[in-house]
């Protein structure tokens, strides 16, 4: 009888299906653990393939015993073996080993221990913390969470749209951002022959394509050179922005909600052994809280209205750091958690900011003072989503971009609103933070493969 | 009786399952032809959400009649009416419009008038051509050719990681980079403490994911600073990069040539009106040549043995514009196309290149003078995908490194080898090259959304 080439994720799989599991099994992967007893050995297996180990056991009728024995953490083997079922124990089936060929040893100064590691020193070795329990779970999340991302927007009929990253535009006129120079001539005007930089938004890019396919969306990295040495800012991360024409900032708040609670939901159930991890070594509170927000119909007020109560808050001896509550002021996380924690409990959209702390093209209101903008605040975060419906009147979005200088350099964007505009809303959700939420992880160092934070790049 | 707010795509969808129609439609989108007879006139739109127009008919009697027949190519409307069956017309349903609103009208000079452009005028108009017919289809195709390349990977178990764009290594030491700067400082020590580039490819740094998750694949930008004026040369492009443990060249190939059927086939079934155009419009022999890819057994042929052919041809009286046929050339494409299109007549791996015209990191044959890549070449094209298996032996790898000058910059990559590597190999796909070759286009520049080449960029 035969050995099937298998995976740790069909055994895995066609266990939780209660299919029949195959008798004889040829597993290839790495040695988490390996311990001999003397008279009887144990390795805990995995291929990558599933977030679950698989027990080997084998003993001194197994002819590669001594090799078995000496097996060390890391170690890459080709096993052969027969799978016994075993209900009545902690792991539901195990291996016994007849025949292991060792594919790639391990030298003595392997970092990846079977003691646990500090992040901060897993950061240091980007290129094997992925075989660790935290970062075998978090990129399978990730994984999981972009396919979400993408089949959300595909099951609505947008179209995914791959906006360029060197661009000659600073999208939001921030001015944090990186120059691209050829590497001969350093000169940022030669390859080109106009200065360029690495594209901090792909909005400006996809709003054409929304005025032709009607909904679309880009997904893709985006680049900030702030100095921000935050556990939320790195200077590379990915984006996801959608755009979609006729519609207004309800209808994009409506798609706001649905996209968070689909993407939630797909995690929730895709990843059962990833989640359970994360809810019981990352953060106790997490599954609670995420099915909280699945439940919870996102609440919507002003940004006047959160003001106020705001306001009152500190009038009632409420402490903030800033405690300078006025109409105007850009929130800090402190103020934007305490209305969505403390008062409306649960995930809540504010909307209609002051047109002085928002981005030019955002639509202004009839009141003249506010544009319609949209940030969706959750429990332990704060801002999640920021949105807004966009400017889609010709001559106003051209005195404001006069104003702030862009207007000849951005005159294809400004021709948008000549040729067929018309009302058009859109999101951006920052991948890297959303992937956060959902695992519980506290630094944004923590969910990338490679993080690239200021003053800090090995790889 | 309400008017129902649909869209193009969920009319035709419907039809197409042979569902009931709805009667009174509500619909938002782009005028693309209006003609007016007098008393009758007649609207082709389109709302983005398919490629096939929708008619619509309007007469006298209608309250907007003056406004309908006033309505220019590009203008943003918002129509009811009443959806008519009409199969024995060419389309297979009309509307005949009730009311009409002008959402967004068009200045006179818009650019895309109902006559045909060159595809060199519409790359001028890089925000307005994704409206045009070619445009929408190319688009179109790349969206569903984008969710293909994931399915597959994604059915089959692969994990998606997000390289990282800036990184510190020129990937294959070819020294096109563009090196990346801060606006202010313009140093490129002064972000990362680090001279920094965009990255050539992604797979140095996947390859140490495929040793922890086993199967794995980026899919996302690379840049290259050459400047090669060629129709297949962008600077910036889109790269699909899977790598796999525990394979050899053979089980690479194999992965490759369902991975091509795969997207192929999905690309057909998926968008018949858009390939459909393609065949009419772009490439009479396309649909034929796709389809006998599809059920082609690739080939499989060493490089050494493509010499001696080549050579024969060449003999035999065939010219080449490079006649000097040796071993240890690189072919050129001349060649590659009369190996598949000549001599298999069908898609070609040409396998076990020379180790001097191929990257650091393939494997080295037991001959001592081929390493073990594999290229596929196809009919029409050329080569299409790049692969092999990877060097995974530490001292092997460490020699050729540091004769190339990269071992101590890529120290971690070498370490790889050290702890639990193992065989493995990948592949890389030019995504913008393969969309080329399924839609026809002939020029890297009109399948990109904002093309980026050399001397050339506006958006």
């Amino acid at each position: 009888m035969d050995y099937l080439s298998t995976t740790c994720a069909e055994l895995y799989k066609a266990l939780e299906k209660k299919e029949e599991l195959p008798k004889k099994v040829f597993l290839q992967g790495w040695v988490k653990t390996n311990r001999d007893s003397g008279s009887i050995g144990f390795v805990e297996f995995n291929d990558g393939s599933h977030f679950k180990n698989v027990q080997l056991v084998y003993n001194k009728e197994c002819v590669n015993y001594d090799l078995l024995s000496s097996l060390r953490t890391g170690a890459a083997i080709s096993i052969k073996g027969d799978l016994k079922l075993t209900p009545e124990n902690r792991q539901p089936f195990e291996i016994d080993v007849k025949e292991c060929v060792l594919d790639g040893d391990v030298d003595d100064d392997y970092p990846l221990q079977k003691k646990r590691h500090s992040f901060e020193f897993l950061r240091e070795i980007a290129h094997i913390r992925p075989r660790a329990n935290t970062f075998q779970a978090v990129f399978r999340v990730r994984n999981v969470l972009t396919m979400a991302v993408h089949n959300f927007f595909q099951e609505h009929g947008f179209i995914y749209v791959h906006t360029p990253l060197i661009t000659t535009n600073d999208g939001e006129g921030a001015g944090n951002v990186f120059d691209v120079v050829t590497h001969d001539t350093k000169d940022p005007n030669s390859f080109y022959g106009r200065k360029v930089n690495l594209t901090v938004t792909g909005q400006l890019h996809v709003e054409p394509f929304a005025l032709s396919f009607r909904n679309v969306y880009t997904f893709g990295p985006a680049f900030r050179a702030e100095h921000s040495n935050t556990v939320r800012h790195a200077s590379e991360f990915w984006m996801i922005e959608p755009e979609m024409a006729f519609t207004d900032l309800n209808g994009n708040m409506d798609i706001i909600e649905e996209c968070v609670k689909y993407c939630i939901k797909e995690v929730i159930a895709k990843c059962p052994c990833e989640m359970e991890f994360f809810n019981s070594m990352i953060d106790k509170t997490l599954l609670e809280r995420l099915n909280h927000v699945v439940n919870s119909k996102f609440e919507r007020m002003k940004y006047e209205k959160g003001i106020e109560i705001l306001q009152k808050a500190v009038q009632n001896g409420h402490v903030f750091e800033n405690n300078n509550i006025e109409f105007g002021m850009d929130l800090q996380s402190e103020h934007e958690r305490y209305l969505t924690e403390e008062v409306v409990k649960g995930p809540l959209f504010l909307t209609d900011y002051p047109k002085e702390i928002k981005a030019f093209y955002m639509r202004l209101n009839d009141d003249g003072k506010t544009v319609a903008a949209c940030d969706l605040l959750v429990p332990a975060v704060g801002e999640l989503v920021g949105g807004s419906q966009r400017e889609e009147r010709y001559d106003l979005l051209k005195a404001k971009m006069e104003e702030l200088g862009n207007a000849k350099e951005l005159d294809w964007y400004l021709d948008t609103r000549r040729f067929g505009g018309c009302k058009h809303s859109g999101f951006g959700i920052g991948f890297d933070r959303l992937l956060m939420y959902v695992t519980g992880m506290n630094n944004i160092r923590d969910v990338q493969p490679y993080p690239r934070t200021s003053n800090s790049i090995k790889y």
